[in-house]
């Protein structure tokens, strides 16, 4: 049994963790950190735990103490990397689920999140966890970087298209449209219920850091400097990412030549569906799973991937302990064997 | 591992009982029947399953072959009475979730239900299954009638009432509100996504089927003959039912020993949650549970009792395992240890 | 043309009187107030005015300069009070949409809102502006206390009852379900997109303060004291409430007679359908409208009453500009002929 | 005041129409009718109109005899033509609705609706009734083919950057989220409550009718063959469609230019309001603006057009009634002044 430390456990990510790993089989939650709520119940601040983990919520500074086997930092950017930097000195192992070891330089990562970096050894040190492309990398790693919730479903849709250069790599097109648990836990204007029930929009156009992230990870995958027009919006759900990509083919290929393609990379992936129709974001809510479905048009000549995952599980809970597993050397899916809870 | 047969699988409430029964721990699914699929892939009717149960809907009459331990009854009212009747025979046990078998006398069937009853003798023979007021007799019984959604909620919130007769057992109001899943899988006008959407109304009112079975189940736990005024309404939610009951006291009580007798009759119970604030349906989505906040207001004098279920689960599939748990001799909670999908 | 002000337009009832009075045909918005926006346009705060309403906002000092024939005052409980009383004193309408000037005396403000009245005299002054109980009272009222949204609908749904004293006043029991917009616009963990998405729970139990306004006002209209327990719950959709009365007949009646009170009272009111069937907040959505559906159920014997209104505008907005017509000597429902906006 | 007819009120659009016209001040409605519900009064089908619109429905057969001077169609595709070509022989003004004129050849026609056109001449006779693009067209048509609810949001953003060839043509993505009511009024699995909730997903890839009519109706606005990429998707809401459409600049252009093009072309209309922030549908619910936001990203070189419509208002009806007014002489904009209906 694998002693595991969370720390900051008071948004949805925290939360998520804490389900996911309460009914693993080879772990065991060891300590939840919270500086705002430290001494509270867990259960208190998250209410439908009651009667289910009602452990109390400790400072950051006993995280040691516990001697924990594995760390998930569940902070925001900026405040994750000085965490990092001291449990490395520890050599703990650390899943890091902010955007601060997620690109590959410390320049990209001053110039999209718009901060200085205080450990750039942590980037070099960091392998990002995605693990149907950089598993091997993954089971060595000291330090894991979460991928973001709108790369997770933007790379995996796309990584074939560019590791077989069937496509332009200047003009990939991943228009996405996420739940609003993306967004967080706080109360903000964007998220009161009555601006985004009945609602739908775009946001973070041009801008978007998770753009950054897709462009870069693509980049490395197809060996080739990839372009990426990322556009987020706003769906009155709570969990879901639905990503449509578009692409043009540079290569002839047919329709079942393009289905070979993904069998060929994912067709033995243990939490990858490949699917002969339009995946459904409720297909797969509260699971690890990725429903992917690619289609050519051969009217317009167009490729287009569509990719479907819970933001708060694949896109950020679930793959964390995914590459938890890796680490530890425990089989990839334990604890992830969930249904989708669909209605 | 015992073997399980789920008739009618396609519904609501057979996927549900497929989700709970793939991850027990002591109960294998041995045979999935359906009269309308048979032949087709249970995954291509509920498709988030894709993967994960892929099994091949069988006719009904293959059930035996198997020589199940126990059979689940996913049909509509009307239909389950003749295979309840034909396993009997077999002295197999059984757990119908419809209504045929929930009401105490034939002739209550017959008027509320409008429909000739052919197997009385099942109705003599069933235990009504609601396992923190009936468990000993469930724990013998080859025949369970599973309660309906609204009953379960609104009979669990009251029975210490009547039970301790704190309240006029005439003027006992249930008012709840319920999500959409409750009325099928089936498209229908009442649920047409835009006739629910951004809606909110009564239906049934002083003729819903559930009014007598939450009516003459009070009146057995109370000794008492009971009148249940029942108001079912219909949420823009899937999953869900809360029930605000109304009870005008007829002794001098505190709000402290109101507490009391709460935590008397259901401080033990794995699958009660006794609350000190309202309950929301968002924290139970997904389980067996059920959330009861108890109020006095010294104000007015009424008693109020707040209940929160998930109707697929509490008020149908999760209680059905329940039953068939404490029916086959296995502890009680085993495979219904989920946590709430919240957010 | 009327000239008409709006103090503190900012808010969700603020926007609500625009865009009833923008297309008034007798009356025209002389000047829009906020002191937190001032200085910047209506439709910055509310973007769906772009291009119809661009006005500045004023900051309130600026309201007598007008010279306005009436003003509303949109404003938070507390703070209205000393701007009613500034106006009275220029003998200018005022129609005030907080609750500092609805229930009968100081001492009950006070209890329940927790806050000292610096205007008692107003309260005497103030009419309580249900046009169909107080109509004549309205026309020659300086001060309307347009009444809360949740009392709106309770009490035109229960008033013919105590009128008529069909029913035990001790014993009157209003279960409402609101819209979030009854929250306002600012965010709050209550408002939440995730908090209220997929969830429905009672709020405010026994401690609300619409519950002594519906009590007092009943009473009032009654000649009778009246006890009201009245519970809230909260809906995940913007607008409308729903509630659903219950009584206990003292005095023998039939359906039909029930019928016939009801159309008494309000078969000849132009902004009240009986209806014979459950209402649905759909179908008065936007509009000024109050859906009523009396019944009795004769196993029971009680008497239960269903009402249907839109917080913002019947619950608001609409009514006040009902209110303003009866005060100006416009016909009653001018401006206020809108369809209900379904689906 | 021009007389008005409704063929086919039971639909969405049909009740959208009813809805608008009742309350412009240059129509009033003559007749409405209904083959299913004929004799039944309109309320009865739309109960939000209860004590509004009461008129009893007529057969088709009686719309003659009323003699108006413009009849709506608002009947399914392959229902129209027949009543398209029986009114043109009468020299009665038609606006349809339906897809039966949409297109620019009976080809196109067969081959993307799959079935024979009967009045073929009416395709050639038919205005495409964009009024921002065919204005002059329209005033002058016996028949006018409403758009279709996709083609408007997607034509109107992307029309002035083929009209001044700013975008490679044959690369146009059109990703397109649209509310449920465009799958009309009659339940359907894909409009089932719990399928549509919590859910989301691309529906018709590749094979959707509006793929033509937006590919021709720009091919022609641009004089030039242009290849559209139309993707709709299922948003859980009522109303509303968002574009996000793409295009490859083939000409060098600054943002400020680009912002120039679009105020040069809609800068002056009086339902297109040119926004400088991501439009959100829920800005325009309930009326006939399309809200328009050209992006150029200079990091990508990428061209972003999002539009957000009502789709049974702009889209649909409201749209209807625009051309009913260019046809009649009427000032375009009368009868559809209402205000969004936010929150």
């Amino acid at each position: 049994m694998h002693k595991i430390g969370i720390i900051g456990a008071t948004g949805y990510t925290g939360s998520e963790l804490v389900r996911l790993l309460h009914s693993h089989p080879d772990a065991e939650i060891a300590i939840i950190t919270s500086e705002s709520y430290a001494g509270r119940k867990f259960s208190e601040i998250h209410p439908q735990f009651k009667g289910i983990v009602d452990v109390t919520l400790k400072p950051a500074d006993d995280i040691k103490s516990v001697q924990p086997d594995l760390v998930f930092l569940a902070l925001p950017h900026g405040v994750s990397m000085d965490y990092a930097k001291d449990l490395a000195e520890e050599d703990i192992k650390v899943v890091d689920l902010s955007g601060d070891f997620r690109l590959p330089s410390r320049e990209l990562y001053e110039q999209w999140y718009d901060k200085t970096h205080t450990y750039p050894e942590g980037i070099d040190r960091a392998v990002y966890g995605l693990p149907e492309l950089f598993r091997d990398a993954i089971k060595g790693a000291q330090l894991v970087a979460n991928p973001g919730c709108f790369p997770t479903g933007s790379i995996v849709a796309a990584a074939p298209l560019v590791k077989e250069k069937l496509v332009d790599s200047k003009h990939l097109i991943f228009d996405s449209k996420t739940g609003v648990t993306g967004a967080g836990v706080k109360p903000k204007l964007v998220t009161h219920f009555s601006n985004v029930n009945e609602n739908f929009k775009a946001y973070g156009v041009k801008t978007h850091r998770h753009t950054i992230e897709i462009q870069e990870t693509l980049s490395i995958v197809g060996k080739e400097n990839t372009t990426a027009q990322f556009t987020p919006h706003l769906l009155p759900v709570d969990r879901g990412i639905l990503t449509s990509a578009y692409g043009i083919p540079v290569k002839n290929i047919t329709p079942g030549e393009l289905k070979q393609v993904y069998e060929k990379y994912y067709g033995n992936e243990p939490f990858i569906r490949l699917q002969e129709t339009d995946p459904e974001i409720k297909n797969i809510r509260g699971t690890n799973y990725i429903d992917i479905f690619p289609v050519l048009d051969e009217r317009t000549g167009n490729i287009m991937v569509f990719s479907a995952i819970d933001n708060l599980v694949r896109g950020a809970a679930g793959q964390a302990v995914q590459n938890m597993n890796l680490m530890l050397g425990i089989e990839e899916s334990r604890g992830l064997n969930t249904i989708p809870l669909r209605p």
